[in-house]
C-alpha cells in the first residue's frame, strides 16, 4: 500500500473518531456518536463526488474505509473520556487531516478536468463539509461561520497548490507546501486568535 | 400491479402524512406542510439513489409516486385534528413504513452491485434519511440523536436480510422475516424503552 | 451573450449578495459570508442538477457564475451597511430573481424529458433552495415555513408556464406571463399580508 493510501485511511479514522465525539450530553447512545462519526468522515468527499459526478463515491468503492470509520467510533466509544480531555490534541489531527484531504480534493477535480478555481473549491468543500453537516445535524453553529479561521485556511493551501502545479513544482513536493501553509495558517490563527475582517456596521 | 408496488405507494402515502404532521404550530401553512410531507417521503431514498447514481430518481420516474404523497398531504390537512390525536397509531404505521423501506433499500442496493456493509447502509438511509431532513428543516433534534432504537432497528433487520440472502433463503420469506425484524425491535424499545449504550463521561 | 444568460449571471449575482447580507451578527467574517453569498446562489440550481443527472452542474460548467458570485459577495462587503438599509429593494430583486429561475428551472427539467409534474416541483427547487440551505445554516426558520406566500408562487408561476407551454404560446411570451405571475403573487401576498390557509387545531 502506497504511503498516501496509508494516510487517507488515516485521516478517516481520525475523522470519525472527532465526528463521534461530537455526541451531545443529552442525546448520546452509541449508534447517534457513529452516524456522527460517519457523516463527518464521508460527507465533504461526498459531496465533492456527487457535486462532479464521480462514482462510485470513495467509500462505497473501497470498503476499507468503512473499516476506518468503524474503527474510529469503536476507538471514541472505548476511550471517550480519555478522548475528550485531549481536545487539543484532536485540534491538531483535526488539522492535519483537513490540511492533506484539502490537496487531494483539490488533485481529483483537477482530474476530472474542472478549471483551477473550481478545483479550489472542491478541495475546500471535501475537507470541511463533513463538520459543517454534523454541526447541522447538532444544531452547532457551522464550523464555516465561527470566528475562527478554518475553511479560509484550506481555500489558502488550495490557491498556493495551484499556483505551484501552474509552475511545475513537482507533485509530491506541492501537496507536502501547500498541506503545510493551510496547516500553519490554522495553528497560527488559533494560537494569535487572528480572525477575518468582519462584516462592519 | 404486483403486492410490492402497491406497499411501496402505501408506505409513501403515509410517510407523506406523517412529514405533514411535523409541521410546527407557529409556520404552520398548508404548503410548508406539503414540503415537509413531500421530503420525508422522497429524502431517504433520493440520497441512497444520489449516492448510488441510480437515475432516474424513483418518484422522478414514476409519477405515483408524486400522487402518492399529494393523497398523503391533503388527508393530512383535511383530517389533522384527528391524525395528530392518533399518533400513537403513526408510529405503528411509521415502523411498518421503515421496516418495508429498510429491506427494499438493502434490495436496490444489492442490485447496483455493492457490498453488503454498503447495502445496509444504505438500506438504513432509504428509510431514516427522509425524517432527519424533515427534522433539520424543522429546527427538532434528527430522530437520529434521539434516546430511542429506531435507525438501530434498521440496520439490525439490514443485516438479518444479508445473512439470510448469503445462506440463499427466499426473497420473499426474507423480506417478511427482516422486516419483522425492524419491526420488532423497535416496538419492543418502545414499550420497554430500550436505548442504546451511552457515552459515559 | 443573449440577453437571457445576462439575466441569469445578474440575478446569481443578486441571489449571492442576498446571500452574503444573511450573515449574523455574531459570527460574521467575510469568509462565512461569502460562503453564505455563494450556496443562496448555487444551491437550488444545483439540488435540481443532481436529482435530474444533469452535469456538469451550470457553475462548473461556466466559470462567469462564480464570478457573479464572487462579485455580489464584495459589493455586499463593501456596501454593507447602505445595502442592509435597502432591505425593501432586496425584497423587489429577490422577487425579480426567484420569478425568473423557477421558469428557466422549469424549461431545463422539461429539456431533460420529465414530466410537466415533476418540472413544476424542479421550477420551484431551483428558486428557493438556495435559500432554504441558507437558512439552515444560519439557523433561521427557513423561508418555507414562514407564514408568506414564496414557494407557493413559484410554484403557481410554474403551473401558468406549463398551461401556457401545452397551449402553444410562443416561449418569450410565456416566460414573461408566468414569471410575471410569480412576481405579482408574492409582492401582492406581502402588500396585503396574504398567507395560505393553516393546519388547524
Amino acid at each position: 500500500m502506497p504511503l498516501q493510501y496509508i494516510l487517507e485511511l488515516v485521516g478517516t479514522f481520525f475523522f470519525a473518531i472527532s465526528g463521534s465525539l461530537a455526541i451531545q450530553d443529552d442525546h448520546d447512545d452509541l449508534f447517534g456518536a457513529g452516524f456522527l462519526g460517519f457523516v463527518t468522515a464521508i460527507g465533504g468527499g461526498t459531496l465533492r463526488d456527487i457535486m462532479l459526478d464521480s462514482y462510485p463515491l470513495v467509500w462505497i468503492g473501497d470498503i476499507n474505509f468503512l473499516y476506518a470509520i468503524f474503527a474510529g467510533v469503536i476507538m471514541a466509544y472505548i476511550f471517550f473520556n480519555r478522548l475528550i480531555g485531549l481536545r487539543r490534541t484532536f485540534v491538531f489531527f483535526d488539522t492535519v487531516g483537513i490540511s492533506f484531504f484539502t490537496i487531494l480534493g483539490v488533485e481529483k477535480a483537477l482530474s476530472l478536468g474542472v478549471r483551477p478555481e473550481i478545483a479550489a473549491i472542491m478541495g475546500m468543500f471535501s475537507a470541511v463539509m463533513g463538520g459543517v453537516i454534523r454541526d447541522v445535524f447538532t444544531k452547532e453553529t457551522p464550523v464555516l461561520f465561527r470566528k475562527e479561521i478554518y475553511a479560509t485556511a484550506c481555500l489558502s493551501g488550495a490557491i498556493v497548490y495551484l499556483l505551484l502545479y501552474r509552475f511545475g513544482v513537482d507533485r509530491n513536493i506541492n501537496l507536502l507546501i501547500s498541506s503545510t501553509v493551510i496547516f500553519t495558517v490554522r495553528i497560527l490563527a488559533i494560537k494569535f486568535k487572528l480572525s477575518l475582517p468582519t462584516f462592519k456596521r
